[in-house]
């Protein structure tokens, strides 16, 4: 790197730009476990022209760059592991154009989904999109996100129409379009959708919104056995009920949030459910949904009757990251994020248990269960070098078991530094030179958050 | 081209290789209005090594190769616009796996879509996906096909899970797998889906499958006018009714129709709807769009009460394309394929019929208007080069019409060689330049299907 290229950065951004340590601290690091040194800089682009002139200077000086939204990635996304810059785009937070006639927006990467949903809300319009964070909306493209509404609503693959994006060399390209599909060329947006931030920067993101149902009714529901709650899951979603919402929770972590998040919920494993649609269709779901818990063994459904009660629910099962880390105070989270064909459901959820409780590290475990997907929180001693060995230990044994199953090593986290070694496990050498030569022919200098997905 | 090439390619396809001067001509051509020459031989592959072994002797002697389904593109997908061989498929038809439970299955490119279903259908499974033609998966998922379900059910981009496919350079990659949902690097599966054969050649696609409905019911019914009839398609979309069909049809095709498929439908603008459901939901279904229908003015529904009656309204809308042609005998089609944003699916109609009719040029009019797409088919004398020009005057206003709509070139058909000036007006250079970067990085020496997508 030149020793022109700081001067030049200022120069173009003025106060826009600094080399604030503890800003840089903040801006090199994400909600997972990993660390590595900071960016030299940290600049706030306001507008597309403002990522285009940091890319293209970052491209003059083979400077790396980083895109940085709300810092709440869990994979290490955000950290400079090969110095650079970091271009935080929160301050691009506006809703540009919204068609509720089509059901889509247009908004800017900065704004954060609770915000989005604040401006459409009296539209009779949602985006369902729920990360447990707050995050923005250019993070959760680039991550290809999901959350607790993906089993009816899809995840970020499904809900991203169309992207404006900024390409290594700064130029600026649009892909996709309004029209509900499209067979028009390379589907250039879902290959942007999930690429971390290493093939362009977003600078507008056309989404998909949908209806905000006419009835809705959530409800909890515990069981003698993480078996029985899973069962009933699957049964569920082999039935074809578009329920809308259906997550696990094992008996220790219900424990957990009950503490963090002042609830009194029955300390067993529970499901949480919600159901949309028609007061009818409702009410069909609901009836198929407690026979098929009853075969079970479940205890009476608990219905949450009020907007406030179930946004509470929803909340504290959000919370139960903060509420686990809590449970173990000084604790670091290594946060697992397998995903199976539901089938085998069981067998993963179950054997990982298993080995998680034969290791004794504290653990919680939570689950987007109608689409097969889990999380295990490890709750390690972060100075205790030999916790963490035999937690990574039990992340690995637990994703072999996913991707023996035909699953994947991520639902919705993504790749990141974390689990580079483990997408070669799935993709195997093939896809991964596929992919490492689309990362070449795109960026051919290696600026765009070099070292993610796969080593620089 | 080395003189070694035929002989080699013929020492090891022996009986499965043939330069019959018939069979070339029927492989270099497709169901739509371009002609070139033909492939200078035709291969069958009936393994996974066939695919790798003939790609790997292209590759050696820099001699295109084209992958061969079905042969019912529709934009010139299967020309041999730079020479080469045309890699045929078909005899590659197998179901290979099963997961019921999961609601997936494992088949290899050479299947059609209506011997997939019959193989699946004891299952209480089938697959939505239904171009007018009974075409293959392998082609389906290379054009990024769709059909009257994708309004519910989405398109080959919703339902392609998986895929094995050869590379340009003759390996085997596996992209993606059986998991719901994914973060894991970039999306290559669907970066392939809609490739048009030139990234690779698919040898084993994993697609999802859905329930069979508990209850199914279909209707027609007329307007008074293509308006009433389009209207009342917006509102059921923006109302969130999950409609399972619904396509348009104007009075000429109905008529159209009629002739061909010996049906008595009354000849006014038409609606054939079809709900998917519990009974309880249709019913509910039912009864929403038939009030939205009657602010329109519609004339009764007049049902199909049994499954035979269903196959047999449906089968007419899949033929609307020969019942067009046969209507101008020794006439060429020449076949739109728009889409928009259901808002301006009036305007983009509407003007469009007014444009056909000002022609002169016959033409039909069918639609999977649900979700904004509709194809005009202009019906030319091929011996009249004005009348040609003409035709394509008219695509080319209806096109500009759509992509200034936020719309799309092409809703399923894909680009092939018939739309690529469309492809550019629609994206603009920067993601032309994406595409071809990513086609070099991946097909360096451009023997996949050249000249398709755009020109090589």
């Amino acid at each position: 790197m030149s020793p022109d290229f700081l001067p030049t950065l200022r120069q173009r951004f003025g106060q826009q730009c600094s080399t604030a340590a503890a800003l840089c601290e903040q801006h090199g690091s994400d909600e997972g476990s990993i660390t590595a040194p900071p960016p030299m800089a940290v600049v706030f682009a306001e507008s597309t022209q403002d990522v285009q002139d940091a890319v293209r200077l970052c491209a003059q000086h083979g400077v790396p760059i980083i895109a940085y939204g709300a810092g709440t990635s869990l994979e290490g996304h955000l950290l400079a592991v090969h110095g650079g810059i970091s271009l935080d785009v929160s301050r691009m937070n506006q809703v540009l154009q919204v068609h509720a006639e089509d059901m889509t927006v247009t908004v800017q990467p900065g704004i954060r989904r609770k915000a989005l949903n604040e401006a459409i809300k009296d539209l009779g319009l949602f985006f369902p999109i729920d990360p447990g964070a707050d995050a923005t909306i250019g993070g959760m493209t680039a991550t290809r996100a999901s959350g607790t509404n993906a089993v009816r609503y899809g995840t970020m693959r499904e809900n991203v129409l169309a992207l404006q994006a900024v390409t290594a060399s700064g130029d600026l390209i649009r892909t996709g379009n309004r029209a509900k599909k499209s067979a028009a060329g390379y589907d250039l947006t879902r290959l942007l959708v999930g690429s971390e931030g290493t093939l362009g920067i977003f600078t507008e993101i056309t989404l998909r919104l949908h209806p905000l149902p006419e009835a809705v009714r959530a409800a909890t529901c515990t069981f003698a056995s993480i078996a029985d709650a899973v069962h009933t899951v699957i049964e569920t979603i082999q039935m074809g009920v578009p329920i809308a919402r259906v997550e696990l929770l094992d008996a220790a972590t219900v424990g957990m949030v009950n503490r963090y998040s002042q609830l009194s919920l029955r300390e067993a494993p529970m499901l949480l459910m919600e159901f949309h649609g028609s007061p009818a269709g409702v009410q069909e779901q609901v009836e198929q949904v407690q026979a098929i818990a009853a075969e079970h063994r479940a205890q009476d459904f608990e219905w949450a009757e009020t907007p406030e009660e179930r946004t509470r629910l929803f909340t504290a099962r959000h919370n139960a990251y903060f509420a686990g880390v809590q449970s173990r105070p000084g604790s670091r989270c290594i946060t697992t994020d397998a995903c199976v064909p539901i089938s085998r459901l069981a067998d993963a959820l179950l054997e990982s248990v298993q080995d998680a409780q034969d290791s004794a590290i504290p653990f919680f475990l939570v689950g987007h269960v109608g689409d097969g997907n889990f999380h295990f929180g490890y709750l390690i001693d972060p100075d205790d070098a030999t916790e963490r060995d035999r937690a990574e230990q039990l992340n690995h044994r637990l994703v072999s078991r996913a991707i023996a199953m035909d699953g994947t090593c991520t639902g919705e986290h993504g790749i990141g530094i974390h689990k580079q070694d483990f997408l070669r496990e799935e993709c195997g050498d093939g896809a991964i030179a596929m992919m490492r030569a689309i990362k070449a022919a795109l960026d051919p200098l290696g600026i765009l958050n070099p070292g993610k997905v796969f080593a620089a």
